[in-house]
């Protein structure tokens, strides 16, 4: 039994996917949420600064006495594993644990992986893949444009400039004939329908958030870290409190936020 | 006659379409660009935010003895006007130079102004348009999506996104029957052809780079600071290096970037 709170991080606010999955989850857990806002978007940027922002964003939650981190963002998970590697509690991304979910998932041995530049050019999917299931067909696409896509909320009544993204970034795959896709990105869980609808119902779409919120529950029970006893609240903290917060935070954690939103000083990251 | 060289900064490398027109128009004038690739974008942020990278933005041009300053960012121009009137050379936006030339473009007196989200909030280019034309109807439209579009080059061949896209958020303006619209972000003349084809060729589009390189010529004669005997030298700095850069920077400045690209460390900002 351990009473400290859960560490979640993102570059942005799609981490609250991940905080909506553990909530559901883990109901008695703690959490801490840090979104990066006034720096996001990570994924465009290159490595150094990938690296360095997740460190000041790892640093940022154990100051708040976490016992676990989650860096629920796909690009930090991809190209920065080490950082995570080297905190003095257990961390994870959201890579393995979709990797492992995808490999055990397909059927016909093609998995499409979705992600940002900077998760795609980094391989990170492709090499856990491997680890987990080497006879296995790999097909990658960057998809910079579903970020704003979600983020302007065009993801309403089969929007005609959100369906026509998702066919051009998607044909390669359905092309493929890949029977599993994941959604390397917070972000993309918010275009599931859209994507179902282009590839098929009978495509598995893993949700790396969902999966990373699993595999924190497994590890939080193997190693003695559960809380069973607390009431699941929730701490914000943001790098910008921009004026539509309230209505994108709404999108990724699927209710309201009701806690006050603290805003961290970027000078003192 | 002054030697030192003309400051430019913005966000990103949208500010190389206002470098462009400089290199054009003052060919004796040496540049100094910095691109806060870093910590792009800026437009869909809170103002504490914006005012403080401006602010960095700026002394990093003063270190390297700039004698004038343009803020090729409407997101800068329109939010942190008072940084830039607070520094110790002359320094201008491209809100004041856009709106004087749509003032003198409108023939209806229907002017339409396209920005990001942080811009079109401000007010600002309403504001200038106020004072130079009361006598003015305006429309206002944020086009978050512009920016990825642009940056991720689906802006040929009539690309049906961007198309789509353009519709979408020019709708407004065109049953108004605007016949002027400034492009109050330098990323936007990228996507002139795409907004021409829709609203037709008699609408004036305002390029706020280019009104801000003609603004600083001006000034440059009236403050006597003008250099009539250097060879355009540019030095380029970013905070942030992706991959992709040169692919980018050739967008916006229209001819590759010939000289050593030079990285800012975000931590001496």
């Amino acid at each position: 039994m351990d009473k400290r709170p859960i560490g979640v991080f993102d570059s942005g606010l799609g981490g609250l996917t991940a905080v909506r999955q553990i909530l559901k989850r883990l109901p008695n857990e703690n959490v801490v949420y840090f979104g990066d806002t006034g720096r996001v978007p990570y994924g465009t940027r290159g490595e150094a600064v990938i690296e360095k922002y997740a460190k000041e964003d790892c640093d940022f939650l154990l100051q708040h006495d976490v016992k676990f981190v989650i860096a629920a963002c796909g690009t930090v998970s991809s190209v920065a594993p080490h950082i995570l590697a080297s905190l003095p509690v257990p961390a994870i991304g959201v890579v393995e644990p979709s990797a492992k979910a995808a490999a055990n998932a397909t059927e016909n041995g093609k998995i499409g992986i979705l992600g940002t530049s900077a998760t795609i050019n980094s391989g990170s999917f492709v090499k856990a893949l491997k680890a987990v299931r080497p006879q296995t067909e790999f097909y990658s696409q960057p998809c910079p444009l579903f970020i704003p896509l979600v983020e302007n909320g065009w993801i309403h009544d089969n929007d005609p400039i959100t369906t026509l993204t998702v066919e051009r970034y998607l044909k390669p795959f359905k092309e493929a004939g890949v029977d599993t896709i994941i959604l390397g990105c917070t972000h993309f869980p918010l275009l599931s329908s859209f994507i179902s609808r282009y590839m098929g119902n009978d495509v598995t779409l893993i949700d790396a958030g969902e999966e990373a919120a699993k595999a924190c529950e497994e590890q939080l029970k193997a190693l003695s870290l559960e809380n069973t006893d607390g009431s699941g609240q929730c701490q914000y903290f943001v790098s910008d409190h921009p004026k539509d917060f309230a209505q994108i935070a709404e999108i990724f954690l699927g209710k309201p936020v009701q806690e006050q939103v603290k805003i961290v000083d970027l000078n003192t990251l």
